[in-house]
């Protein structure tokens, strides 16, 4: 029996199998809300610590904000009120008494960091002032689904304050292509489609959203980050301004960006296969797991010997010699959480001096000497991380097509992703796809690059998908 | 003008100073909530990241549970939902509708953690079960204080189930003095007494805390980390039962274990002084500042080669040349944030061959030859670490009195720590002290150490302190 529902007989419940199987995440007892497993955790704390990196990278410096936002904070930016109203969890009671003034459960933070921003903003000396937080945001949801769409979730976000509109632009774009793409292209081996956002599916309060999209195994959309431009809309509400070198005081340009443990969901969507995970080895928490094929002494001195041996050439290796678990169990255990290699350990191996290194990506095996073992796995590594980009950008060709209207946009995407000029949908056409479930993911330019403020609109091309 | 209110004036105010001139907190727009500057941030991040190394090298690994917690989980606990009632924040409107079970915001986890741990508990196999989360909780508060007492606060709390009483108790002990005491004498360099609390102190729901307690400069006490057993409390309300190796089943014995940002607060008010913050190496952010003393492209130049030296040998190393701003400003930046050491440029030192080390700790100063300059770093900080920890020994063991009676340790008390056989106080005499605003910080063995299940109560000193 497959331990999992295969892909093809029902996506959403193989989802779901894998999310308990390779003990990833729980539904928590409050409806929407999250319990993220020791393993799920595991690979939350490798992508903060590598997004962190590149957000500091990009001259951001971390702080915290609270949790709990004044009500009337939220009502000063219109647009912004309206796109979270329905969402928001409130506060009545703090203490054991009625609060004065009910406070929202922050679902995203701009507006108290705008508060802050204010009062740090004196002159320009003091911009661009560059922002960042991890934190748990709050947005209630009638449909939850575990890490893609949850009441509570963990993510960055990223507010910044700038002196004119063109640095505010490059910085938000420079956050989508360098810290965005570029994560989830060489950690997470993902390629996306970095674009902006039509009006209609703007965040609330910007004036440009870019958004990375990413492909699903079974050819869904799912939106993976997104950086916005809020021009002087948030500046403007809570009086974010400077005084210039020209002794005048002006409003400050602001940005936000976000990415959150909707990744993991994408990475288990976009790699997973019917028998579990597949993470990319530059993510992976462990890399390698090294499994005697008995529970014999000498078997498992030289598996510890192998785990300790990669572990000195700085690979994140792992002993698995649990007693009272079948080598096919953990051989199940390691597909299931994606593992990307398995050096396997069994005494007629090492009587004729080898051991068997097995790819989770391609499930190829092969015996290598045991003295070569270890010195083989960096390069392995290397292949298999490459291996899965290559897979998910070909399926990703596979099944973007260019079409030439409407109609056959929403043909093509019922089963992946239709590109076609812009100008053939248009807002009128966005309509029309909504009654399909079907989005304009993202606008690019013909060359599939991101549009600038330059890039007339007659020019630019659109995706349109399903989503999650 | 001082740019502080010196310690001996107002030491609350000092506090607060300290606070808004070294750019570490600011009050948030709701009552008692928080926002952590980027500086003060970093401190934290510091923190975190050398608390959660030690963490996992105790075995445990970090997980996330929901913010939201259901009124009714709070309940099953007697002793823990009468601890907690009067702080809890509710949510009462979700979504635009009211919530037919009101939640509350998580004061701490032991409810909704025991809940998974019953679930993922079923044989002697599965523990212990180790786990650690990093969050934020909220717990309303009247008279807040930043850092010390907000409303709402991060910080790790572990949560840990055991087959057996023993097992339990050897781990929070190992947690309270491996890794609280560890890093805080060895990285925070304050020296902190570990002992047990008294029955009126302990934590709501267990069966046995055990509390570090620093002495901040005004003699008084600070809480800096704890320790609880919880017995079988927490396992039978919420069923966290297991299959024995004798096939019977059994209730667990759970533990869990906090420390907090509050630790930033005690770091300032243990090491500050009148100039500001004194961090000590092995946390600082920086830990050497480079200053070049005028705005001169030889000295500019030097300075920065002095600064990539430092990097090169692992230092962190900042070099601050911001224009607009003059030399003394800096080297006031540098004290009021408590960066070690500043290695001071000067054209007139260059001449010479020199450039000036100064040490934050003793306001030392001291020329060295250039070429020195970098290779003489990494000891002088060692010597910062080890005197900050000796000043701050020196202070407690000055201000540490043994007394004999409860009228002497409320007059000691008034200035510092009274240390007095326990059997002199007893819970009276904790009622007696709480008039005068004291309490019972911990007991110990008369050689200070944590006491044990064995340790008879007519053995047992305790400290009694002012606290904050």
């Amino acid at each position: 029996m497959a331990v999992l529902t295969p892909r093809s007989t029902d996506f959403p419940r193989w989802y779901q199998d894998v999310l308990d199987k390779a003990e990833l995440a729980d539904n928590g007892p409050v409806r929407g809300t999250m319990v993220i497993r020791p393993y799920g955790y595991a690979l939350w704390e490798r992508m903060q610590a590598d997004v962190d990196t590149r957000i500091k990278a990009a001259g951001a410096v971390n702080a915290y904000f609270p949790l709990f936002i004044p009500e009337s904070y939220l009502r000063r930016e219109a647009e912004h009120v309206e796109g979270f109203s329905p969402e928001l969890a409130v506060v009545t009671h703090g203490g054991g008494k009625e609060l004065a003034e009910p406070v929202v459960v922050r679902p995203t933070s701009e507006t108290v960091i705008g508060e802050y921003m204010a009062k740090w903003t004196q002159s320009y000396r003091d911009l661009p002032l560059l922002l960042n937080q991890w934190a748990n945001v709050v947005r209630w949801e009638l449909r939850p689904r575990l890490f893609l769409r949850t009441s509570e979730f963990l993510w960055q976000e990223g507010h910044t304050a700038h002196a004119d509109a063109a640095d505010a632009a490059a910085y938000a774009r420079r956050i989508a292509l360098e810290v965005y793409r570029e994560f989830m292209t060489s950690v997470l081996a993902l390629p996306v489609f970095v674009g902006a956002k039509t009006r209609k599916e703007r965040f609330a309060g910007a004036i440009n959203t870019m958004t990375c999209e990413g492909m699903m195994g079974d050819g869904k959309a799912l939106q993976m980050a997104t950086s916005h431009e809020l021009g002087q809309n948030f500046a403007r509400a809570f009086d974010i301004d400077f005084l210039g070198p020209d002794g005048g005081r002006h409003l400050a340009w602001t940005t936000s960006w976000g990415s959150s443990t909707r990744m993991i969901g994408g990475l288990i969507m976009a790699h997973g296969d019917d028998n579990g995970l597949r993470v990319p080895p530059a993510l992976a928490p462990t890399q390698v797991v090294v499994l005697p094929v008995r529970d014999d002494d000498a078997v498992v001195t030289k598996a510890r010997e192998i785990t300790d041996a990669l572990t000195a050439l700085g690979v994140r290796a792992r002993l698995d010699a649990r007693p009272g678990l079948s080598f096919g169990r953990r051989v199940t255990d390691a597909e299931l959480k994606g593992i990307p290699v398995r050096v396997e350990v069994g005494p007629r191996d090492l009587a004729a001096g080898n051991v068997t290194l097995a790819r989770r990506d391609t499930a190829e095996k092969f015996p290598v000497p045991l003295g070569e073992a270890a010195g083989r796995v960096p390069v392995l590594l290397e292949e298999v991380q490459a291996s899965l980009y290559a897979q998910a950008l070909a399926l990703r060709d596979e099944r973007t097509s260019d079409v030439t209207s409407l109609a056959e946009a929403v043909e093509a995407a019922a089963t992946g992703f239709a590109r076609l000029p812009w100008h053939l949908v248009g807002e009128d056409g966005e309509a029309r796809l909504a009654e399909d479930s079907l989005t304009v993911r993202c606008l690019q330019t013909p060359d599939g690059a991101l549009p600038t403020a330059d890039t007339r609109d007659e020019d630019l091309v659109c995706l349109v998908a399903r989503a999650y």
